[in-house]
């Protein structure tokens, strides 16, 4: 038996999650169910593939993850269970919620899951909650006996619904990269450049960097502040930019809001600079 | 050994759930213990009925729900527990609680719970923690041995605190129904028209229905709509009817939020009317 | 195997508390987890420790406790484990966030955490979540098997960081307390004022208090309330001195928000004065 764990944009502040829970339990009521987070922005695919590849290495091989933002729910959108190269799995619907998994750690092989078949007995009237219906049963079923898993029908990863996820760039001596998502309850930026590209711009901790922040074509930050190794190597209140739990670029203020303060926000259009300061 | 499931109006932002879990693994450490949801509004025992209706049947037979929203903490009204008809267990203030589970489920039998004798020892001191001191305690007993229930005082079903819960209606070639609730992170309408009252007004999925929506005597809402199997059978930013996870009738704006755009609310004095336009 | 129970400042909107968890499993995947909330204000280590105390006696012996609000993550202070006077062991940093459980229940031993070795493998590039590649590490190593404790490096309980926790007091005829804290969903004032003092005041349910509450010096409310039972033990919408659930004095509205209403706030800067009204 293996590790069960829910992801959602349904909150908690109703019946939605538990009915999931306990949906699982009807498979094997000795299964083990985790949550991830409910709390998902509605709609925000983005941000549940962000938050897999954020966790989904943390957990013991063979967990099974279903995560459920699905504003297609109804549509003719398949449903799929991946396997990563990392040995975990993903029931999702496929809308692109893979995105950071297949860029960052890949993904083995995809199954397809028959949504007239494979659902919860009697809820064949039911339209808009496949968390429930499709999803938990068969994450159940498939964190109860992983062998579920061979049975399904094979679909090709190369047809699975894809976000495009823009790299990060040496241009003119600077680094471009963009601000994926907040550090949301401190505010701080978490960008997609790795701790390596500052590496191969002979970027070390302790160097005093320039950091400019664009919104589309305005410019919304441009200060210096130092490279450290947290927050705690500058004063109360002061920037700093650091590497974060996922070995990226991180910017933010020691016991404050970044994303507050400076009214930055996250997504494709905002950009970010990065250019060591000579001294 | 059997499930256990908190209900609350406590939130998570302090220790008051966390308690409830410990006294319960004190009673037993290899208990399951699992949440239904703690933000119901504060003290609103029809949101906590509700949300009983919504999630318990998706639980295994002798899944035991303790659900604590309990304005009259204190005061002389009872603590019971209810055996429903599909073979769960209700731990709970005697408040109106268990009224939906009551009309739509159904109820087999009750018992008292002693706030003297059947508490957590060493609580006497404590007057306004039940959720802790009594029902927490009682849950886990329950769901450690449910033969627990056998050993407790018989009360009358029919002497159970209930809310009256309005039944929908056909008149004038129109279905009357109320807002029940909100699906709370999508604001789509949740109403009481099952839609087996649908089918009696031979409405079919694709007909168009003329919606009306009152609060009190004051019309709040008429227009034309949908009715879909789900948001996707409509354009991003239009409204559907559709038939919700309860298999009743909903009212939604394909991925944004009926009940915030159009400031519709829920209870007793909301009305909606459903007619079929004619083509 | 022992219970491992969660808090932190992280809030449940990300991978954060997730991840905790995750590698609590990879160290037992059969262990036991839980949370006591995760939504301490950020950096707000007084609730943190408060929190702590109202909490860890209501759970089994040998419980271990994680609590992550680490302001000076990355910087000098040390990571802990204690062991209680009540047989439960707190894993934290070494920030003052044991200071209500040294007070109130007593500290018998504690050690330190080697951040270097005693880690997760492969963390070591990372400087910002001691939660996850630290706390939680060793928190499940030591709920795994309770004898990690006895290798750890002993330090000395007297040298741990511990807040000075004001007593309150009897002057003039009247108690001198603060307001440590609020219940949270409810708005009521949590005061330091323990049932026992009242009793040596010999004030007694159903008498009559004066209740003036300072802001440093101003004057903030000032009115008589029944000290009762509970909540019903007055009128809807009426304040009610009672005894909480932790046995200390409590000031609340019945159904509605206190510190809302009078615009009451916690911390060192409040002060309330009770005086038994003479009738």
């Amino acid at each position: 038996m293996n590790l069960l764990v829910f992801q959602s944009d349904f909150g908690l502040a109703d019946g939605a999650v538990s009915a999931m829970h306990g949906v699982s339990y009807m498979v094997n009521p000795n299964l083990k169910i985790e949550d991830l987070t409910h709390e998902i922005k509605p709609y925000n695919i983005f941000e549940a593939s962000y938050r897999l590849l954020q966790t989904v290495k943390y957990w013991p091989e063979n967990t099974v993850f279903v995560s459920v933002v699905d504003p297609g729910v109804g549509s003719d959108r398949k449903s799929i269970i991946v396997k990563t190269k990392s040995n975990h799995y993903l029931v999702t619907p496929d809308n692109g919620s893979i995105s950071h998994i297949a860029k960052f750690i890949g993904i083995e092989s995809a199954k397809s899951i028959d949504e007239v078949n494979n659902r919860l007995p009697f809820s064949e009237n039911s339209h808009t909650f496949h968390g429930r219906d499709i999803y938990a049963y068969n994450g159940a079923k498939l964190a109860n006996d992983i062998s579920y898993y061979d049975k399904l029908k094979d679909i090709d990863v190369n047809e699975l619904v894809k976000y495009q996820i823009k790299d990060p760039k040496i241009e003119n001596g600077q680094i471009e990269g963009s601000i994926d998502i907040l550090d949301i309850r401190f505010g701080s930026l978490w960008t997609n450049i790795p701790l390596k590209m500052l590496e191969e711009m002979n970027i070390k901790q302790g160097d005093k960097l320039k950091v400019t922040i664009y919104n589309e074509k305005i410019k919304k930050y441009e200060n210096e502040m130092i490279f450290g190794h947290s927050f705690a190597d500058v004063g109360l209140g002061e920037t700093v930019a650091y590497i974060n739990s996922l070995i990226n670029l991180g910017i933010a203020i020691n016991q404050a809001n970044f994303s507050e303060t400076y009214q930055i926000g996250t997504g494709l259009g905002w950009k970010i600079f990065i250019r060591k300061v000579d001294l």
